[in-house]
């Protein structure tokens, strides 16, 4: 991760930032990271809190102020990480980069289209820059394993999606079909939607069924909708399962050569051997 | 799949059509099945939004126009199958075969019965003529899988539905004579509809009860409702599991003659002897 | 289940009318099953359709002599079974006993309280009545495997429903008082009325929470709901995974001693020895 | 637990008490806890029937002095669990404790604040002292593993609900931009609440979305919520069933040193072996 040739004067100076600002292994990279993750939740229940109506016209030219407030900070820290970065275009385009970007440039657009309101959330989206932070925690490990799962099982995931799709598409014509536009039911995107909201159990009951055959048709789809659910539970548990055991089954004791150690184990269940300790499966990340 | 015998002349077109249009192993193949996916989404794209009133008042003279003009496509393209198939009769009486017919009567049965909106179901059905494009992916060893669990399961899922049927006929009864027709439990059959938006967690809200009594049922209708989904999902998990676990079993190790490797691994984790290549499962559907 | 002294004359008639009433491996017991089930079927049937207004104006006479016309056959059959079956005073006092009664009363008990709608229940009741001839299949080592897996996934159930019981009680107080009257929590019945549609996720809407807390508060509810429904599920599949694996492991190869043959398996996956045909584990049922 | 010093006159009083009040190993014991369980009950119960309005009429006066009685009961309860209990001061400070006196002190606290029902929340918290009760009850050992999973499963839970609210906070400012106030979606708050509504699959249908693409973003958010409840259940389930197959591999045969017996085995199911019982796993709890 780290460059082999020796860092000199302003070079050093840029590593030493930029440990602080990417890294978490010093104390001062911590309080950058503690400061950055408070100051990115304040800003956006700002954003969140001016929309209300009450609270805007109380408060509404404070939060514009700290709302600025927060602008200046997060272009500093912006600048701070192309000075700083190892390959500042690399950065740049990046995931983190472009939300870095963004985090700053919806206050700046809002002064050329007042009112706009789109920009509102872009400045949700900073929230995705807590998740950089926390990516050096030891969580990462776990959330891995969850990635893992999720990938192995997209393909199944899809087959049953995709089925689904046009079990809904079809149901939807079905029901525009029966029901037609006086019960609501007034063109078949509408009655897609109608077979969506009922067949994920939402049910807001904007639009029910008022025919009885429309209501047989709603009630086999509920039905169905309620026992479908088991199918992507059943795919991700079962490749859960499978991805976590083969993660003991990586455990393995150099005496007795047995494997199916737990992650945590210290010792080997069967001779008492002391396990080497457990390889970070993302230390490559 | 293929004959023995010799192709000649007019057998040969038919055979090198036949795998244009059947198959997927040739460029051609691949671009008909491209444009046959496309020309699908498309027209029943506009069978969809031509439902929608403000869009059939502005588009609706030119919707029939293209709609007209798939119709001709999909009639030649199934004269085609029919001409350049093995077996014509067998095609023709196929599920894909009658899939075929249905996504170009509906515009010929339109001429003679103008405003039956019937046909409509009938031209989402094409969607249905995807998945045949579909199966030739590789997607298809995954969908089986899903497929054998789900017939594994099939037999405890249904004595599941058959009971659950049983609950939801008392519940309704019970819930009639409860709340009667003046909080909208018009008769047994309202109430079992009642009865299948509650106990599936859809909830609408366009038929609830008023009393004491009924809401004490209802509750209890939806705790069971809650509770019981984790049976089909734990059917349908345990043979998943299962089904996944022999997968991996059927893949044996000609050195050591271990099992359990993953189905994409190249040497066997035991020996290190290179494994056979995986059998495809469904090589032979 | 037969006495083994020597049946004579009008034990012999009797023994042979059992077989047909309560046995299913003769045509005719098969053919008296059939007809039980239609029966029952149509009779349930008729009492849903009669409490429609429209059907029950139109057609009422008529589904009251068909009603009689069924009530008159259940009464000679339950006669036959109180009759031919080997302990009458058991029979009667036995779950299906009860039921085969109930089936019959609820005619006789309109002639003295006529209007009398509670009897609805207990004429769908009688649809219990189709378990004991569907218990005779095949299905039932299936549904065992189920019980037992809900058996032994009870207690672990029972806690979960102890504790969510508690913090729906909690919840429904807390929003009684944050919320209060004005917003339709009229008392805290009332309120854990709404607790439980918001926790099991059905939300009917008849009742939401107007102020700014309630709806924190409901929001935390529903994402507890949510999440929680993992809890019964996780445990279920857990039991019903061991149970299944445990099925497996009973098949043990008299060769090689290896067990975790599939249920269906003929030959031994080790050695190639033929195994045991499977023993029916509900034989003693 | 107990101290080993000889108990002597006052000393030996405080030791009976205190194995009546705190233990279930005697007569007295189990009569002392069913008593509190019971009054536990009908006192919380009285709690809830007194906020409807037509009981409070009714029977205001007698629920007040009912509550009284039981206010006095627990009060002396309290005091003889302070004076019997090993160390007093410890007691008063432990989770029961305080659970213990918060169950008499809204009573007296009614006398100087009377009209605030927010002790209403305080008098339902009685219900957790049923827990103590239980405790000692062999439903424990269950409820432990079920906790260790939950634990085992937390972080990979929380990171799951960390992304789960990023998403809920995006779709609810996207949706306040797209939908704005006229429909309901007043503020990016209220747009969140209604996220939550629909993610979690309750649809209340008090707020619902009356554009085109407002009922786009919806339909994307209900499949959305509707598939994601597959992962902490898929977790859930992963990790109880890896807990469970534990469990059974702690019974280990002294004979043939083979492990995986059921936890209700008594003999070795490889050689016949007696099994010790099984070691109790929260016994140091």
């Amino acid at each position: 991760m780290t460059s082999n040739k020796m860092p000199q004067g302003n070079e050093l100076t840029k590593k030493r930032l930029r440990r602080i600002i990417f890294g978490t292994d010093t104390p001062a990279g911590r309080a950058f990271d503690i400061i950055l993750i408070v100051s990115i939740i304040i800003s956006v229940a700002l954003v969140l809190l001016d929309t209300i109506q009450s609270v805007n016209q109380a408060y509404g030219t404070l939060i514009l102020r700290i709302e600025w407030f927060f602008t200046v900070i997060f272009t500093i820290e912006y600048l701070l990480r192309l000075y700083c970065s190892a390959n500042a275009r690399q950065y740049s385009l990046s995931f983190y980069g472009i939300v870095d970007l963004l985090s700053v440039l919806p206050s700046y657009l809002a002064l050329f289209f007042p009112g706009a309101n789109f920009t509102l959330v872009i400045r949700v989206l900073r929230l995705f820059r807590i998740f950089r932070v926390l990516k050096l925690l030891r969580y990462l490990s776990e959330g891995n394993l969850l990635l893992r799962a999720l990938m192995l099982s997209a393909r199944k995931v899809t087959i049953f999606f995709f089925s689904v799709s046009l079990i809904i598409l079809v149901l939807g014509a079905v029901m525009y079909v029966v029901e037609g536009p006086n019960n609501g039911f007034t063109s078949i995107p509408k009655s897609i939607y109608w077979t969506i909201v009922t067949i994920t159990t939402v049910g807001y009951g904007d639009i029910t069924p008022g025919t009885t055959l429309g209501q047989t048709i709603a009630a086999f789809t509920m039905l169905l909708g309620y026992s479908i659910i088991a199918i992507p539970t059943g795919i991700l548990t079962a490749e859960l399962s499978g991805e976590m055991g083969r993660k003991r089954d990586i455990r393995r004791c150099n005496n007795c050569l047995k494997t199916g150690h737990d992650h945590d184990a210290a010792f080997c269940n069967h001779c008492g051997n002391e396990l080497e300790p457990e390889l970070e499966p993302d230390s490559d990340h």
